[in-house]
């Protein structure tokens, strides 16, 4: 079966939902801090287009990484669990199929 | 004669770069503290987004605002005299001629 056709039981969905859910508070958390530290440190010119830069980077990251589609979701887990903004207890109660596929994409 | 064919006598080039550079400063200056500012009260990710905007529109407008280029300046310190980043004291020891067209176009 291919991982785009991986069936999601509603309390696995359910789960689904709150892990990526959690993974996107926590990156969300995390950019706060990092643009308020690097603003309090702003003192010319180039301070502000590097931080206007890596805004725009991340605006740009965040809109394509975070897709809640069942499709895809396997992918988006492996991604979020690779960058550490998810850990495998967050997905717990998934089938053991889908958490191992999950952990092996995140270490290619 | 056309605005963009007037003559510049070298002691007013020296006054206009000055001019220039001051307006800039002020500007440049103003953006820092309000960037500041604006960043201290940053609370949620769409902050950072308002911010992101700002800035990107704050880019474009000073990459089309700063020309020093002698065939525009009269229309660039009319602008610059508009916005309040210079004032008609920073242009003395330029013809009345010069003087006169910058503070009727910075009115219109």
């Amino acid at each position: 079966m291919k991982i785009s056709e991986i069936d999601w039981s509603v309390k696995e969905q359910e789960i689904a939902q709150s892990a990526f859910n959690k993974a996107y508070q926590r990156e969300i958390t995390a950019l706060l801090e990092s643009v308020r530290e690097r603003s309090s440190s702003i003192v010319e010119l180039g301070d502000i287009w590097n931080l206007n830069d890596l805004l725009n980077s991340k605006r740009h990251e965040l809109d394509g990484k975070y897709e809640y589609e069942y499709s895809v979701l396997i992918f988006v887990f492996a991604k979020l669990l690779k960058e550490g903004w998810l850990n495998l207890n967050d997905l717990e109660g998934l089938t053991s199929d889908k958490r191992a596929k999950i952990s092996a994409l995140s270490r290619m």
